[in-house]
Parts: structure tokens; sequence; C-alpha cells
């Protein structure tokens, strides 16, 4: 592999000329970045990379559509889909999302994690109710078509699952970002905010946590703050505009923003107020972190502030020297993103990625920054801090805090290594 | 149809209480509402809906995933998808977005609309080349891996068809939102700025117009100012997070934000640098509008001010008396929406909607106003502000204006009747 140009073409022009897109537009307006003069390309010409004839789509009509009507990826594009883990049981109950494929911070419907304790069920909506019962002064049983007369909202926000990142607490089996980050998805949700509906039911005065329970056959059941219901949850029926994913909880699932991924609980069918948590199959024998001292930390509601880079990432490889733009997702259960920081030696000296606008709070928040490589090995890292203050922590910082015991939570750096061939590989494997 | 509470249950507790939500939140902070005494609703309890049984899905277990990897709506969502108009075509050319089936300001991708000249070409991302030439210094021709190396910016703009709504100008063929609206849809779009390009081949001082032409066999071509280029025109290759969909111009489309959609030019192979513009068939005997003097407006780009209520909308049923959420969408090519206004009335009075955080340029803008129906007979129109102060105007003002010998760019208010059976239909029907 020899000093490319910035552009892959087989002859380049020697003239060169500054790169003009550092003092354009506001994308490296923020943070320190690469001096021009980290940039200066080889301008390539036309000569270069010269198709070999006219291609035979331009030469005969292309497809009618509605075929099918709902449109699907082009096929080019087959092996950008949800996978399972490695070590994927023979009913497996989790797929995770192609991350180093995605651009921006939407994840699309058809490529959303997924996680379930007893498969997906078929629910007709028509004959889908929602209760509302428990320390109330008026029990609400409704139907999709009451629900959705309510006045609606709609909010970008992740959902992460708390065992994203597991096997990195000790089995580092994870070698790609879809591997290892890959049980983290985000959409535009529209629903109707849960407190409206809590205040329709009246809530006593001792009422003080909600039971949240699926209509699947695990009938999966969580305890949640009413604190966190009447802040900003949601009742969720549409995902990026359409209805819900029958593996998102059509036709109705909970939204608790910034909360680990089973409590918004999918399928949703019954909220039960209550004085007390309901210590439940999933928030006492699972969902729990176990700490060095063997207690076990309960109600870790928040997912905190994460990131990772997810181009150039584990699974990749850098095919050319010169420029590529180191991009990544990061995100915090406390709200807003407020800075990430990106290294190229493995965390001794840092620079100030710019953020994709808008930042939305509890969403996906896209960043980037240029990178010129030479062929060096290098280890790539990101660092996200919310607006708390928050810093995602090193791994070491993570296991001084928290031992090795856990299955949840994990949200250190990850450190991506490159190799002077410019292979990619997640440096614990 | 009886005067039923505000939810839909057979037995209602008579027992009232003010409705908290009009207090809550930012909702309704904003803008003219129904006051409280609107809302008055009976609340319903537990007795009312309630399901005959435990449903067989919370007996048995659901499906497992993978099945496909891509996932797909759920089978009671089969007919929400894109439809062709009534009068297609034997090889039709356009299918629209079921607009009101649809909720917040994302169109998924299986649902955005389709517009092409020659059907849609099956691209093979290896073998697609741009190039950019003409009144350059520096002549280049780029693989797609070439391009995506440059650094890339994320932004959710709308695309319309400058056809959108053309029937309404005379024919009044449409009865939906999808029929009349639906060549118009949003996306979050990822790609490179076209000034980094422009700046890397060195634009000739002379030059002052792009001709933008498409790999598909209609070798589609436009010309482009290249101010419009310079600004904010983006060479875009993924929509909503994953690469762009076949009908959306895989592997590359350029990106105008707020302009016609058909310059937003797809599989786009060339870029050639001009004095003047190119007078392409699309620009001359297409895409230009009749006016009443007969005359031809010419490289009218930018799609005006527009909004429409997509819920409740034509071919939709009010079945119940009481409280109803009006919503829609409102957008234009101008920039940001400022305010949209709803009637009831066919017009006489006019109450300000909220507006969907976050308001974004050229991106679609959901509204909501609440509304209690009370078996009157209703007109529902949507009124858009933008901020340069333009006005969506009525059907009358915009005839007056333009005449009706147009094709293109039909921007005025919609009108909806409400029937005193609930039915809605276009007034024009």
């Amino acid at each position: 592999m020899k000093e490319a140009p910035f552009l892959s073409t087989k002859s380049a022009d020697s003239s060169t000329e500054r790169r003009q897109f550092l003092r354009r537009g506001g994308l490296f307006a923020s943070g320190a970045v690469l001096g021009a003069a980290e940039l200066l390309p080889q301008v390539a010409n036309a000569a270069g990379n010269l198709p070999p004839e006219t291609p035979v789509w331009t030469k005969t009509q292309g497809t009618g559509f509605l075929n099918p009507p709902y449109g699907l990826p082009s096929p080019f594009e087959k092996n950008v889909v949800r996978k399972l883990p490695a070590t994927a049981a023979a009913f497996p109950t989790g797929s995770r999302t192609p991350l180093q494929n995605l651009h921006g911070t939407i994840t699309p419907n058809g490529l959303f994690f997924e996680r379930h304790h007893a498969g997906v069920p078929g629910i007709d909506p028509e004959a889908h109710r929602l209760m509302i019962h428990g320390l109330v002064a008026r029990p609400l049983m409704l139907t999709m078509s009451d629900l959705m007369r309510y006045p609606s909202v709609s909010r970008t926000h992740f959902i992460e699952c708390s065992g994203n990142g597991s096997a990195e607490w000790n089995k580092h089996t994870g070698k790609t970002a879809q591997d290892i980050h890959g049980l983290l998805s985000c959409a535009e949700w529209t629903g109707v905010p849960l407190s409206f509906i809590l205040d329709e039911v009246g809530v006593q005065a001792k009422g003080k946590w909600l039971l949240a329970e699926g209509a699947d056959a695990a009938a999966l059941t969580r305890s949640i703050p009413l604190e966190k219901a009447m802040e900003d949850a949601l009742l969720v029926y549409a995902q990026n505009g359409e209805m819900l994913r029958p593996e998102q909880g059509y036709p109705l699932r909970l939204l608790l923003p910034g909360f680990e991924g089973n409590m918004n609980i999918k399928w949703l069918r019954r909220l039960k107020v209550g004085a007390e948590p309901f210590q439940t199959r999933e928030e006492t024998s699972k969902y729990t972190d176990l700490m060095p001292d063997g207690s076990a930390r309960q109600f870790t509601f928040l997912m905190e502030a994460k990131s990772v880079i997810t181009s150039p990432s584990g699974g990749q490889k850098l095919n050319q020297f010169g420029f590529h733009e180191i991009s990544g997702l990061a995100w915090t259960g406390s709200g807003l993103i407020r800075r990430v920081d990106v290294s190229v030696d493995g965390g001794k000296n840092w620079r100030e990625a710019v953020l994709q606008e808008p930042v939305q709070k509890c969403a996906l928040t896209r960043f980037r920054l240029p990178w010129r490589w030479r062929g060096e090995a290098a280890v790539l890292q990101s660092r996200a801090t919310d607006e708390t203050g928050f810093v995602q922590p090193t791994r070491t910082q993570l296991i001084d805090a928290r031992g090795k015991n856990s299955n949840y939570h994990y949200n250190a750096i990850q450190s991506w290594r490159v190799g002077t061939s410019g292979e990619i590989s997640n440096v614990h494997v």
C-alpha cells in the first residue's frame, strides 16, 4: 500500500490546492480538527476510475414499482441486516443492529434491534386492550382507538438493552460494532404522554409506582417510578412514521426515555398503580448488577453516557492511506450529549469531535472528526460527556467502581485497534 | 350516534374531573386551544371494553426473529402501502405515500413516494461513477468509495414532486391525503456537501450552472444554479440511517433542500459546470408553469409553503362525537415553518396549532390542535406561514395569480368536508 492521494484514482494531478472545505459551513467550526496542512490532497483527474462502458442500467428500462408496494433495500445491501449474537441459543431472544453500516442517527425500522423473552406475539390491534388500575380513582380499559384519540407527541429517542456490551465485562466475544454495541437503536416515536392517562384515572396519593405488563407469552413485568411516568413517559404506537413493528411492541409499547431497554415494556396491556415496587422476576433475579462485595444493585434504571466509533470499526479495513472521517454515535439517558472527544492513540491525546445538529434529549448523537492515516498502528477511542458533566469511563475506571461480576450497564470507552495493514479489531479480542 | 364520553366505553363513570392535560407539559402551551370546559369528559371505568378472554398471543410462544432478518410491518398494516394514482398508466411512473396513516415527521423508507421517468435501475454500487467536469480546473471521476471518504453531514429534509396536487388545478380526482398530497415524503439524509466537491474540482469564474444527470435509462437532466449547489446541496448516499433505496437513487442522489423533486437527480452520474442553463427537455417542454397569458414560467425551483391535515382527512370517518386531535403536516422550501393555523369552519375562524419540535429547515413539520366534534357539518383547513412571512394561499388566491393552466406547484389550502354522519371528503370531489 503506497501513500495514496486523497481520492482513489489511478492517476493524480500533481497540482494541489488547499482544501476549501475546512473553511466552509459549520462542519469543522467547533472543536480541534486537523490543520489544513494535514489535508493537502493530490487532486485526481477524470482519467481515473473510468467505467468500462455505458452500464446496462442506462441502456434498458428499469423495473416498475409496487413490487412490493412496501419497499425494500437494494439487493446489493443484502448483508446489512440484524444479526444474532455468536452464542445464540436454539430459540434466540435478541438480534442486533448493524451500526457499522448505518449513517446519521435514525435506525430504519427493518434494522431496529430486538429483544424478547417469549418470541414476538402477533397481536390483533382491534382485540388489544390496555388496562390501568390499582391505586386509582377511576380504572380504565382502553382500546387502541380510544388511546389514539388522546393528544400525541413525537420525540426522537434511543433504546438500549441494559445488556448491551455485556460480553465486554469478561468474555470479549464481540468483533464488530454490531456484535458489541448493536442492542441499541434510535427512532422518532409517536404516542400519548402517559401523564395524560394517569390524570384521567386519578392516581391516589399513596400511589408511587406502576407495574407495567406486556401481552406477550412472557407477560414481562417491571416496576416504574411514578415520577418517571409523569415526567416524560410515552404510550407509543408509532415509530419512524408508521405503526410500531411487531418486534417493537405492536400495537403499543411503553417508552421511558433513557431507561434500560427491558423497562420499555412492549405489547403493553396493563399498568397497575401501587405504593411500592412490585419486585417482579425481571427486577430481582434478573436485571440487577452484582457488585464486588456480593450485593446486588437494584433498580439501576438509567443508561449512562456512552459512545462508540462506528466508522472505521471492528471488522472493517482501511484500504488507503490519507484522509478518513472518523464517525460514531454517542448517547446518554441523562438528557443531552454535550461533547465527544476522540483519540487515535489509545487515550493519550484527545480532540473534540463535531456533533451533528440537532442534538436531542436521550437520542443518538452522531459525531465526526477528520483523520489522516499514514499507515501507523493506532487505537481509536471516543469518550462522551453529557449535560450533567458525566464522563464516559475507561474500562479500568468502570471495573474499579463495579468489579467484574456484572452483566449489565457496561458503558466503558471502546478501543478499536488499527493494524499497520489497515485491519481494525476489538483490542480485547 | 349519540354524544359519547371522551373515551369509547360502554359504561362511563358520571364523576368528572377537569382534564389535567391542558395544564401539563408544553403541548398546549402556545396557541389558542380549546378551553378546559370544552374537554370535560366523562371518565370511563374498567367495565368497558373488556377483552373476551386471555388472547392466544399471551398463551403461546411468539415467533422467533430473523425471518426475515430485515424486518417488515405487522400483517395487520398490510393496507398501509404506497399506491398508484387513480389514472396510472400501463407503466406507472409514480407512487404515493399514505400520509393519512403516518405519524410524526419521518417517512419510513418503505413508504417513501417514488417518481421516475424510465423505471428504477438496478445499479451495482461498485460499478457506479460520478463525473464532475465542464468549466472546472480539475475534472474528477469518483467511485462511491471515493465519495464516501469525504466528510459527511446528516440533515432532515422533505422532497415534494412539483406535480403534487396537480389534479386539484382542474380535475379533482383525489379523495385522500395520499391521492392529493402523497408525492411528498421526509427523511434524515446523509451525504457529502456538494460544495466540498466543487472546491475540489475548482469551478472557473464563468461557471454559474450545473447540469445534473442520472444514470437511469431516462438519463434525466436538469440545470442547477451554482449558488444553490454551493449553499446547501448534498450528494446523498443514505436515508434514515441505511443506504438509499433503489427508488430514491441508490447508490447516489442529488439533494437540493426545498427545490422541486425532479431536480433532486437520482442515480446521479454526472455534474457538468456551465455558464448558462442547459435548457434540457425537463426544463423546457416539461416542468414549466403555463400562465394565463400563455407564457411559461421557467426555473420555478422553490416549493413554496404548504400544509395538509392528515388526521382526520379524506376517506376517514369520525365514529364518535367528542374530542379529536386535528393533526397534519406543513413544509416550505424557503426554510422554517413559523406557524400553522387551523379552521374548522372553512376559513372563517382560525386557531394556531402547536408545532412539534424540533422544527427543521425544509423538513416536514407536524402540527396538532385539539377539537371537539358535536356532529355538526364542518370544513377543516390548515394554513402554513413560513419564516419569510409567506402565507399559504387559498385556492381562489392561487388561481387569481396563476390561472388554471398549470400542472405544477399547486400549494393552495386543502379543504376537507366533514359530514354530519362523520364522513370526510375532499370538498372539490
